[in-house]
């Protein structure tokens, strides 16, 4: 077989990667080690940038999510007993998309399906090949055969276990990484939401309020590493969850049966470079965020962006200038969000070695945060997206 | 003796309460256990905030300062080679003052000293008394002989070391603190300074270009906290100060003797509350910044204001709505400024601890910052002073 693109991994990333390439003409095969069910089976992040908004608008992926999605202008920063509303749509002129990336990946599936490019599942064994020359292949077996796919490129969109950022020698590659000392209990359940999402700083411990939809909520609190989802009865969690809250949340919320919960550990990662000869790491492939912010989906989809333009440049201009600075384009968005990242879990958890001193400075920052325009407003802009 | 308030402590913060309450009509002793020489002897911050400067303006302290003083209106931020710079005055609409804490204890000390007021140096064994009753006073010894004042209020202007905190019964005061693993090594040299501020980051550590007059500057580097200052010829500071700077400015820079030489460690830390009953606390004797941001000098003037305002209105209106809210006004500030001076900290110093995630984290935030109208004017209001 040949293409001119092999896409490792059909996740959100591979799937927009593969639909903006499929569009601008470009061929490109997907292949991805599990099946359909499987991809949709995770549940992962709802909350949109707009610029992910517009590049699903781009490929033609938008009528459901904007006939079922919930824009949402704002949300709520909760501590010390009350809740400040940071004010997106004023603050940035823009807004955010609340929409499950489990509809999104549904969406982008059944695009490419229409689109009738390549798709392989359950292949098994995947290999990217002789990346660093001229002719790179991709390797993978299917029922007992090995398949070979030449190419000119590859995209790495397999995420942080995959194997494209595993088949770079370590020499050439630089890894920063932060574990963070907690991890995220999370449950999911067909109840109705809070009206916005609510973000709350406690003495307890940090919680979310968020949702997939006007009929599933999404809540998380902060619990030990070493917690087990054995020990939080539904009746448990959201005891714990009201807690963290302030009065009128605690009271306003809706409980009820949940049908996923689970215990997430954080992490900060970036892998550097992003480009090794003719493969491209896309996503979390090359950079893991902690949930706080909602920015891991969004930056695999500025990665996206940044690869598809230096993609149509080299085929439509015979130009490498938009592949040779991918790496470093791309990099400059993921340390700001990384940055953002971080700076939202140090600023809404407890941390174990901080202390008292932590606790006031967190409290202090929040307190001016919600008071300063100009601090309400570098959130915001993060928030929403820095421009691309 | 009588006296309505016995200032303890003769530094800047001491000196301007004194002069807010004579001018006001509201009598007042201020005591000091060292003698006016030493306190001119130390070398201590020179950005004045502009409500700083107001303050010395309401007081008729200001001729001098506006003479000599050197307002600025914006300062640079140097990282990776290259300097932003931050414009206060586009950013804020307002500026800051380079005056020398000397000079302005100086001209504070000549017109307490023309008031008439009381002021005794020299007091050896000052201690307060009955603090927590109605009729508090304040004990001192001085040529073998004991005094007593008595008085209505206590103000402990007398720094970290002083007695006014250290009167309170522990378990009435709760401290927050934080020791930075590293510390300062500073000159002062008469010497022309490059023409604006330059906060450095650098791999190899932090570095700071300030300056007290346009004749005399003053250079920090970033330095262990068990180094010593016989180990830093002026050759080797000056050969070390440059490394940390972008090309341009270690050209610029012209060298020559220091006069002062000294290792500082950097803290912050907190008291609460700063109201025990008829005394109140008021600058270092109740908070400590690091220097980076130069807050500390800032943050002793804001606490004047509010118990200033407090005792004028006690006097005045017979109220002690002012007093009872001292505390809880002046620390919403306090911890603004601990903060703020927390972060520059953190985000200009090289940390032990943090590693290249950190080092990254800190290259992210000054390239978002300088490239953020909203992040750009955040970092410039908290420099310039928050509102009172």
């Amino acid at each position: 077989m040949r293409t001119q693109v092999v896409i490792i991994g059909s996740g959100p990333s591979g799937l927009l990667l593969g639909q903006l390439l499929t569009k601008a003409g470009i061929s490109n095969i997907l292949l991805d080690r599990v099946d359909q069910d499987y991809i949709l089976g995770r549940v992962r992040a709802g909350v949109l940038e707009w610029g992910t908004v517009n590049l699903l608008e781009d490929v033609g992926v938008s009528d459901r999510m904007h006939a079922e999605g919930l824009p949402h202008d704002g949300y709520l920063l909760a501590f010390d007993g009350r809740d400040h509303r940071i004010d997106l749509h004023a603050l940035t002129g823009k807004r955010v998309m609340v929409y499950g990336q489990t509809e999104l990946t549904r969406d982008l599936i059944e695009a490419r399906a229409a689109s009738g490019e390549t798709s392989i599942y359950s292949a098994e064994k995947v290999q990217p090949h002789d990346f660093d020359g001229e002719k790179p292949f991709v390797t993978y077996e299917k029922d007992g055969v090995t398949h070979r796919i030449d190419c000119d490129f590859i995209a790495g969109c397999d995420g942080f276990h995959g194997v494209s950022r595993k088949s770079v020698p370590e020499k050439s590659i630089k890894t920063f990484e932060k574990v963070y000392p907690f991890g995220w209990l999370g449950i999911l359940a067909d109840i109705p939401p809070l009206e916005e999402l609510v973000y709350a700083n406690h003495p307890r411990g940090f919680a979310l309020c968020s949702m997939r939809s006007p009929t599933r909520s999404r809540y998380y609190i902060q619990c030990e590493l070493d917690d087990k989802i054995e020990n939080w009865s539904d009746d448990r969690f959201f005891d714990e969850l009201r807690r963290r809250l302030p009065a009128h949340h605690a009271e306003a919320m809706v409980t009820g049966p949940s049908f996923e919960k689970s215990i997430a550990p954080l992490r900060s990662f970036v892998a550097e470079p992003m480009r090794f000869g003719r493969m491209f790491l896309v996503g979390d492939a090359a950079h893991i965020v902690p949930p706080t912010g909602a920015k891991g989906l969004n930056l695999a989809a500025s990665d996206v962006h940044y690869l598809f333009e230096g993609l149509r440049e080299y085929y439509g201009e015979k130009s490498s200038a938009g592949i040779d600075v991918y790496s470093q384009r791309a990099l400059q968005r993921v340390w700001k969000s990384v940055r953002f990242s971080w700076h939202m879990t140090t600023l809404m958890h407890r941390f174990p070695d901080t202390g008292d001193f932590g606790q006031k400075i967190q409290e202090a920052e929040l307190d001016y945060l919600v008071q300063s325009q100009a601090a309400s407003t570098a959130m915001a802009e993060n928030y929403v997206g820095l421009p691309y």
